[in-house]
This record gives C-alpha cells, sequence and structure tokens, in this order.
C-alpha cells in the first residue's frame, strides 16, 4: 500500500497553518502549552487537509498497533487478591514483552463495565484481545465479537456448542474434567467412602468441568456431598461449614481449587478435625505458595498456569502474522488443552 | 469544529468499494473472515476517500478516548506482589469507573520496556497518564513529556527542581518527611537511644524523604545505623541482618514500609530479640492485613493510599474537563500532599 505517501504530512499541516512542527505535534497531542489561536488555526489546517496523526495513519495502513489488551472477566478487587491472575498475566507479560509487544490490561470494577471494555477493544486501540475468567451470562464476548479484534479466551468459554457463535472461539484450558477424576480417585484409593466436593462458581466452565470429574468417579454420589464455593479462600470456608452441618461424617474433600481448600481447612481446623487422618483435602491449580504452605501442605491437581498464559499470548500474536497470509487463520486450532498433574503433599 | 461532517462516512467507503457497510466495517477491524479480492477493494476504497475509522475520527475532533492509562514504573512481577499497587489502582479504578472511563492499565517487565510504554502513550489511545513509583534515572518521565499526554504522578518526581522541566509536574504525595519524623520522635519518646532506619529504594523521593525525616530528628545518629532496603520482605530481612551485625546494640528500628518491617520482624525473631521489649519496631503506610496480621501488630505511619489514587485520578480528570477554557491547567496545583498520622499497635 504505497498509496500512503499521499497522506498529508505534518510538515503540510505545520506550512499551511504557517507554525513549526513542533506546534501542530502539540496540538495534536492535546494543545497543551500552545496559545488558543494557535490552536485554532492549526486544528484550521488538520481539518483541511485531511491529516490523520502518526498513529492512527500507521495503523490504518499496518493494521498493527503492537499492543493486546487482557480482559479479566472479575472485578479488579478480585483480579488484584487472587494469585492465579498475576500468573496468567506473568506469562502473557513474559510472551508479549518478547514480541515488543505492549501489554494493555483493562480493568473494571464489575459486569456493567463490560460495555466500555468492549468500546475500547472497538476503538483501534490494541491488535488483539486475551480474556479470561469468562462467566456465562457475561455480555462481553458478544462485545467482543462486536468488536472484531482477534481474541485467545483463557478457559474453554460457555458458548462453545456452536449455537451463539458460527467460528469456532479459539482458547486454552487445562485438562479441568481429568484432573478432577484423578484427585477423587486418589481419595478413593485411600479407602475413603464419604468423599464431598466443594464447587467454583458453577457459572464457570472450569468450575463445571471439575464438578463432572468429581461424579465422573462418584457416580452415585450423596448431593448433600456437594456444596457450592466461589474459588476465594471466604467462598471454601462458608463451604466448608455447611459440608459439615450437612454430612458430619464427611472423610474426604475434593475444594475446586487451592485457595478454597486453604478456606476448608482453617474451618476443619477450627471443628477440631484432623487432615488428613479423619478429612483427607484435596485441591486444585498447585498455587504457590498457598499450596506449600497451608498446614498440612495441600496435595492438589496442577496446572501450569503461567505457561497457560504464555500459550495465550502466542496463538494470539502467531494469528495476526498469519493474518496476510492466503491461508487465513483456519489453521488455528479452537481450544488447546493442557494436561494435570496430581501432586501429593501431606493432606491427602 | 462542524467540519466533521465532511469527513468520508462508513456509508461512502461501502458505496466506492460496491460491498455492504458491515464488509466495511470488517475490513477496518482487521479483515476477518472477508475474501482477499474485497479486502483489496475496501483498502483501496478507503485509502481513495481518505475515509478514517470511527474511533480515530472521533479522537480526533473530540480529542477524547475516555481511557486513561496507568503506569507503574515496577516490574509486573512486583505490581502484583506489593499490595501498596493493589490499593493505589483500587482508588484510580473507582474514579475512573465513576467517570465512565477505562483504566488502561500498561504492564512491564523492566526498564527496557518503557519506550515502548512511551510510544502507546503517545498513539492517541488515551487521554492522559497516571504514573508511579518513578525512579531516578528512569527514561519514563522523558518519554512522557515527549508523548504530550496529560500526567498526574503518583509520588513526588525525582526532577522537581526545575533543572529537567519547565512546567512543574502535578503529583498526589504524602507527607513522607514529617511521617517519618513522628515515627522516630515516637520511638526516642520511649527513652531508645539505638534508634536504626532501614531505608527504602533511594532512587525514590518516597524513600529519600524518609530518611531525611529519620535525620531531621536523630542529626547526629550513628551512619552505621541507617541500613539500605528496597522496601520488600526480602530487602527488610537482608538490611535487618546486616544492621544486627553492625550495631548489635540497637534498641529501636524504623523501617521504611510496612512490608520490609515485616521482614525485618522474622530476622528479629529468628535471632531472638523480643519486639518491643528488645527491639521497638515502626513501618510506614499502615498496609492491612500486613501491619495487624504481624506478631505483635505493626506500629505504624499511616497513609490513605486508596484516597491518593483516588486523588490522582480526580486532578487528572479535572484538568482534562478545563482543557478546553481559557485559565487552561493553570488553576492545578503542582503538588498535593496528604497527611500522615502515627498509628500506635503492640511493636512501638
Amino acid at each position: 500500500m504505497t498509496e500512503t505517501a499521499s497522506r498529508p504530512t505534518l510538515e503540510a499541516v505545520a506550512a499551511r497553518a504557517g507554525v513549526s512542527r513542533a506546534t501542530v505535534s502539540r496540538v495534536v497531542n492535546g494543545g497543551d502549552g500552545v496559545r488558543e489561536p494557535l490552536v485554532a488555526r492549526v486544528r484550521r489546517a488538520v481539518e483541511e487537509l485531511g491529516y490523520v496523526p502518526n498513529q492512527a495513519a500507521r495503523s490504518l495502513v499496518t493494521k498493527r498497533h503492537d499492543a493486546v489488551a487482557v480482559v479479566i472477566a472479575e472485578p479488579e478487587t478480585r483480579v488484584f487478591a487472587d494469585p492465579f491472575f498475576a500468573l496468567q498475566l506473568r506469562g502473557i507479560s513474559k510472551e508479549l514483552t518478547a514480541h515488543d509487544c505492549q501489554l494493555v490490561l483493562l480493568l473494571t470494577e464489575g459486569r456493567d463495565d463490560h460495555a466500555r471494555v468492549g468500546r475500547y477493544l472497538a476503538g483501534g486501540h490494541v491488535d488483539g484481545a486475551l480474556v479470561f475468567s469468562l462467566h456465562l451470562d457475561d455480555p462481553l464476548p458478544g462485545l467482543i465479537r462486536g468488536a472484531g479484534v482477534p481474541t485467545v479466551f483463557g478457559g474453554r468459554p460457555g458458548w462453545g456448542d456452536g449455537t451463539r457463535d458460527a467460528a469456532p472461539a479459539v482458547y486454552v484450558d487445562c485438562d479441568n474434567r481429568g484432573g478432577a477424576r484423578a484427585a477423587v480417585r486418589h481419595l478413593v484409593g485411600l479407602g475413603r467412602t464419604r468423599v464431598a466436593h466443594l464447587t467454583g462458581p458453577l457459572d464457570q466452565t472450569s468450575a463445571v468441568d471439575r464438578l463432572d470429574g468429581f461424579r465422573d468417579v462418584m457416580v452415585d454420589a450423596d448431593p448433600r456431598l456437594v456444596v457450592q464455593g466461589d474459588f476465594t479462600p471466604a467462598g471454601g470456608e462458608r463451604a466448608m461449614r455447611e459440608l459439615l452441618e450437612r454430612c458430619p461424617d464427611v472423610d474426604a474433600v475434593f475444594a475446586a481449587n487451592d485457595l478454597s481448600a486453604s478456606g476448608a481447612l482453617r474451618v476443619l481446623r477450627e471443628q477440631g478435625r484432623r487432615v488428613p487422618e479423619d478429612v483427607a483435602l484435596i485441591g486444585f491449580d498447585d498455587m504457590l505458595p498457598v499450596a506449600e504452605q497451608t498446614d498440612p501442605p495441600l496435595t492438589t491437581v496442577r496446572q501450569d498456569i503461567e505457561e497457560m498464559g504464555r500459550l495465550m499470548a502466542r496463538l494470539l500474536l502467531s494469528g495476526l502474522d498469519r493474518r496476510g497470509e492466503a491461508a487465513g487463520p483456519a489453521g488455528t486450532p479452537a481450544g488447546v488443552v493442557l494436561p494435570t498433574t496430581l501432586v501429593r503433599r501431606a493432606s491427602a
């Protein structure tokens, strides 16, 4: 696209307005420190010549901003409280930095702000988006489709049945269901018979998949042995208290993640239940240092969270690189599912 | 600026290219799912008409993106490990959200990436920037001036002597020096005579100001009683170990922040020094839950970190609102310094 040479330059604007290049640049970038008559003169020249400032012109031609947005569909308070996100961002940051690509984290107070996130994504500020922690009824996936930016999801999106989206979403996930099965099988192998599950928030596919894995093994489980949590330590405490009231004879617990397991552990100790002697406990994530610093340290299902972040970024960047090619993004796999491993420590 | 009506529309591009509005929109937003001959045809029409996509056109006219960048001049690993940043971001996020303004956090791996941050800021993606944790030899302030975006700094910038910058920088800070004086006076008031200071990183003005406050009170202090730390728990441990080797007779410690105080506390316990009986200890920040959960809980100098973030955002937004007015940003105060208060707990 060599036609860019015909695009009006900063110099042309400066000449038309009868001011210096520096003055044009200051006005275009906000007008600070330039007297009002000059500002008006420069703006008139900008309008008359149809001048487009550098970045917009460049991005119009190259379609590249060298920036990728990260959207975490949680309030900023949770983004900073849950080390899961910090780890995923670490992987993303390393990969983007290696490609001299700016990580643009869009923070929100809550779901009400997702329309604004959609506007920013649609506004031509980034080349693509990495989106995670989606909830089933979240408007974000629709807004992202509307924004038309290439996107890779962290965790399998919930609309993967083909009814809401023609093209399959590209995502990176871990084997939540298989990992859960391994955890529950381990508890059964210890001879435990009253095995419970503290779930994550069931509007997220990762929590649903882990519950499915639990049910794969505990086919005829007493429904009272499944209590809903929310992936937070406080949620784990609440769920564990409820579980002990419902089923005082519980002898094993699979918590949907390590943070909720750490909450459950506090309640078990408070109520005088020894872990693992009275109640065996397994978490999910192998979130360090949490999983190692609990007393006793947590047996858990390991997923490589940082690597998942890195892989999300890599998939997005390679998709962007391929966009000019005839093949298009057809070669991109719809979902990449990483394996999990059971890590044995003292709690089960 | 009513001349915007003459700017070529999406419809005009669609008519010229002989395609639908939706196709133009898809091409302009990246070209996904549009066949190559159509992409080329649309791009030609875009070039010929000098069409500027919505956001760029809008921002050229209104100069507003309804987005503010936050830049923390630390590697992303520290951004997520130090609760100071989470608190400041909470205040910023609340204020920006109340103005339906998107918080755009620009993360980096380190100082080598600051040129890229400067490019993003200059690229017309945000209305302004909130910048904190500057270090003295950081190229970021210069890059930000070059980018020409309105900026409010968190913490007094180090070049405030007027030699590097014509216009005074707008910043929000707490009374670091006064707070440090209050802490050290409290230790002296307890009858302590060998009062030490574990500093922060001395390429940051907050650390320098707290050291100055210490020296205001301990005018003739033994220089061995001042040991450099870095605002992290590990830095506090290292500095405390060094201090105990140099001055085993130390009977009071003012640590430059609560995180380094928590590290110092671990070393004091490990070496059998009772706090506060043998060594009185004071931190800075009143960072919760850290300051309350140490054993003993920390006496500390409180600053309202979340409020500082909120105030930074408010100053930036009000400056942006005033930019059209004749008065300009002249009414903006150069620096806002918030008071600190001594919070007494058990450690001193």
